[in-house]
């Protein structure tokens, strides 16, 4: 059986999983560990727990259980002091407390989520995102950089603090899988928060599997503002000591245009300027999806990837060239 | 199989449960929904939801889970916004949210925890408990009622507001088992909340089931102070047209003195004051249990029945007495 690992955190690596998750493949989710906003955020305040959302996200996604229990993990309190609060990030809070630990807490939700392969947070060690902008501003923690409007005017440097140590476990498994997913997902926020743990760009470097980068279908205002596709490899890249990707899969369907108006106060379309034998031109384009009301993040919900075309093609590579 | 139902709400319900899950009986627990204390009266509050608290203790009774799932029922959140909710309480009025009715958020929940027998909510309605005292001062609500201190002064009054349509599969059970339990238990704010609800008092003195009555080990300060078992047992005669009870489970070892004293602010040792062919006189006394800091009622777990004595007696009965 294959065995993929997918590097991401949040809704990106949930659309991803949950295409894949249809296939007779040995799935690995590494999950970043720099969320502090929202629930996590406060979950993180006020009980010292590793964030939980990222991971809910890709556990629900690989889940195997009923409908119920999925919408249960994903529904949030409207009122009260538990209003914003989602029901999974409790119950994996929860259990890192009655277990002493987040990796058992992950194990534990698992079981009871029946999910089909693993979810590995990148590390156990708690450890916040900070970022230097050119202007000498220091952002803290995802949720600040996540709000950030002058990202795309340069930043010096991006790091965690403390540097964490990796877990060992997300290590072995891009050592030994056979095609490794970066993205979708926020650039900053999501995909290199992964690549500052220790040992986990020089991982992905050294690892046999191939490696395929999802470029996303939207720049984000203020963070990626008119970032084209080669924009996003070559910094990336900066995280490795070579260039990586040996695929890299692009949309070629556009949005209808009124949503691309709506979204026009978060970002613009990522457009292509890449001629490469290694991209691979597929209609990846979701159809806009209903929100419940919790939710607070509407737009980018409008334009997104549809996860069972992402995973038709994300295993067309596997089988045409025989991974 | 033997049907038992078992009558009452909060730790009595769990003693008994626990020791007589252990046998081959059909069980169905029925629970008070007068609950509005602590974490179950700030999720009433803030959600609307029904009261959480003592059907989460019978389903952990009733659990054949890992001892770790019965953990994570149980465990309080220590800080913040969440302090003092307890992790089971949030499934249950998260499960009420998504599938709309507390019966299935109740039966939801008996499947994660994989329990062994019933647990039915006596209403499925919305209603407070109120006591007009003698002094014609009202007590609003469970939790008033559990802390006042003149209710042994004599009360007028007690009821449910609004008067609750009972679920109709409680009186389903009472009028087909084969035992009805009723206690140990708060009188006032865990058993008599049972017997206000439409139906249930007179489906007891219906059934063909023999009726069981164990009598608390403890007075309740100021509540019922000095009470003796004649009492207890003429006070929930109240709530009946005839005397229902066909056996009354009477400790006979005394707790050690020093616990008795440490006791003391809480109330004393309920006194038998009964020569009948009834009482069925018993060592059923627990050890003292060790507590968790989350929880705030230290001193009813110094003086408590022994859950598996407890069950060797009523199956006793049901043995002897060939039921």
């Amino acid at each position: 059986m294959k065995k993929i690992v997918v590097i991401g955190g949040g809704t990106g690596n949930f659309v991803v999983l949950r295409g894949l998750k249809k296939y007779d493949v040995d799935l690995t989710a590494i999950v970043s560990m720099a969320d502090d906003g929202g629930s996590t955020g406060i979950l993180r305040d006020d009980l010292g727990v590793l964030p939980p959302g990222d991971v809910r996200q890709c556990l629900v996604a690989l889940s195997d259980s009923s409908r119920l229990m999925r919408s249960l993990m994903n529904y949030r309190f409207e009122n009260g002091n538990l209003g914003g609060h989602s029901f999974g990030n409790l119950l994996l809070s929860a259990l890192e407390k009655v277990t002493g630990s987040f990796e058992k807490a992950v194990e534990e939700a698992a079981r009871i989520l029946y999910i089909k392969g693993k979810v590995l947070p990148v590390t156990i060690h708690q450890t916040r995102l900070k970022m230097i902008l050119n202007n000498r501003k220091v952002l803290e923690g995802e949720s600040e950089i996540y709000l950030s409007k002058e990202i795309d005017k340069g930043y010096k440097s991006i790091y965690l603090e403390p540097y964490p140590k990796v877990n060992p476990r997300v290590i072995t498994e891009i050592l030994n899988c056979d095609l490794v997913v970066v993205g979708p997902g926020g650039l900053h926020t999501s995909l290199i928060p992964n690549l500052l743990v220790q040992g986990v760009s020089d991982a992905i470097a050294k690892t046999q599997a191939k490696k395929i980068f999802i470029v996303n279908l939207m720049n984000r205002k203020g963070q990626t503002t008119g970032y084209k596709v080669s924009n996003y490899i070559k910094e990336l890249g900066n995280f490795f000591e070579k260039d990586v990707f040996d695929f890299v899969i692009l949309n070629t369907k556009k949005p209808q245009d009124n949503l691309i108006k709506m979204y026009s106060d978060e970002g613009d379309l990522v457009e292509n300027d890449l001629d490469d034998s290694r991209v691979i031109y597929a209609d990846v384009l979701g159809e806009p999806i209903e929100q419940s009301k919790g939710d607070l993040l509407i737009k980018r919900n409008l334009i997104r990837h549809d996860s069972i075309k992402l995973a038709n093609v994300i295993m067309g590579i596997v089988d045409n060239h025989c991974l």
